[in-house]
């Protein structure tokens, strides 16, 4: 890793550290639960987009950490409740016990709800001039038509033929796992005062990286696309994005330093 | 009720209707299940408290529709994850099927995702001046310190004695119910354009009935505060906190009506 790359991840995790300091009369549970959920550990991926998108368009990182940590507050909810026994049903998040596994069913439930509640609310008390185009991007991303309408789809029937299921196995993760890095990328943007021109070329870089961490992700865990079209085929379509992607990024020239690395790691994931 | 109070009404089912309309690309399932808990039934009892205090600031109820449907989508999610098997596991909602009960538990848990995620939608898709502090209203209101810190309040221990009991039990109540009443009223006030004497003067107002809400609730159930003080006391104290409330409307005249109708159907109920 390289040393900027290093001091953007501390910019990121002190935000974070910040955003869940206990609220005013907040249950100590709650607060312990939500700080072990999201301070644990993770990547930062999507926060770093963010820093990235704001980069690139010629922003200050730091006007872009609120919109970065709510990003990351709403994936974390996203995994916690995906997580539940009625959903995926999953033992261990992140190589440690999973929130509900830890801290009981109902108490997850709320820690979700309280960590997307907790995204916005830091939004809501920032004064960049763009907030509620961030808001409104970083919304939709996690909504009906984005992220939960993902997780619905991920719920479904999925056994169709082939074709069919790779369509929808690809829609699903365009909303599930795309909207959210999307709107990353181009919120990160928004934070930057990015132009009409430049958001448009940061949401295209978006949409391809995001389709390539979902097919990265499905190499890893072998379900998804991959048991359908096989190993081969979805590691060259991920190849294949991400090329798609960096040579998007040419015209930023070293303002997308953070972009590539992104992009590189990614390749090399 | 009065024609006036009808067509306020009116107004409310209409803009939730809007809200609810199915956002470009949402899974129809997702759709019709949010349309279910929502459109349903419900006294509407939040969002008419947002256009009373909008319109007793001096404002056009129109100005406040979006906090108001916004408010009553998060009430609404609150209930869907409060009924889940985990929390209270509530067969029926307001004399149907309870959320999980006719969708399914991991649908249950989306749609009251997708509800909260749709009401800070629809906040920042509106032009209001004051919305990043109807913004900030509303997540507080909701978050970890307001709704969701009571309900976590709920699922504690309430063995102790009765003075702490007592305690508790009036704690609970004030985050659980009383802050997204109260931030009902003041958000109104804030899309009406309400002076900060104006603002604390609504939100005293709304306190008092946010108590008096939850008192009311507790005496139709035998449960909470009424099994450690007895229906008598709590009855009593129900009253003096809704007369007070009215007390403290005296100023604002005719433009408080709807506030003391809705006062009154409280006392009422």
């Amino acid at each position: 890793m390289t040393a900027r790359l290093a001091q953007r991840l501390r910019l990121i995790d002190q935000a974070l550290e910040r955003s869940l300091q206990p609220a005013d009369g907040s249950p100590k549970p709650l607060d312990e639960a939500m700080r072990y959920c999201v301070l644990s550990s993770g990547k930062r991926f999507r926060p770093l987009l963010c820093l990235g998108g704001c980069e690139a368009a010629g922003g200050d990182p730091k006007q872009a950490l609120a919109a970065a940590c709510a990003i990351e507050l709403i994936h974390t909810y996203s995994l916690v409740h995906d997580d539940l026994p009625a959903m995926d049903d999953a033992d261990e998040r992140r190589g440690r016990p999973s929130c509900h596994r830890k801290f009981g069913e109902a108490l997850a439930i709320l820690v979700g709800d309280a960590l997307l509640t907790r995204a916005f609310e830091l939004l809501s008390r920032n004064g960049t001039p763009n907030i509620l185009s961030i808001l409104r991007t970083v919304a939709q991303a996690s909504g009906a038509s984005g992220l939960i309408g993902g997780q619905v789809l991920d719920l479904g029937d999925k056994g169709q033929g082939t074709r069919d299921k790779v369509k929808i196995l690809e829609e699903t993760a365009k909303r599930k796992t795309g909207a959210l890095i999307t709107a990353s990328v181009v919120a990160g943007g928004l934070a930057g005062q990015a132009s009409a021109a430049t958001l448009s070329r940061l949401r295209g870089f978006g949409q391809r990286l995001g389709l390539a961490f979902q097919l990265k992700d499905d190499l890893h865990d072998g379900d998804g696309v991959v048991r359908a079209l096989g190993r081969e085929a979805v590691d060259q379509r991920a190849r294949h994005l991400i090329a798609a992607g960096e040579r998007s990024l040419r015209p930023f020239g070293q303002r997308a330093w953070l972009l590539r690395e992104l992009s590189t790691w990614l390749t090399a994931s």
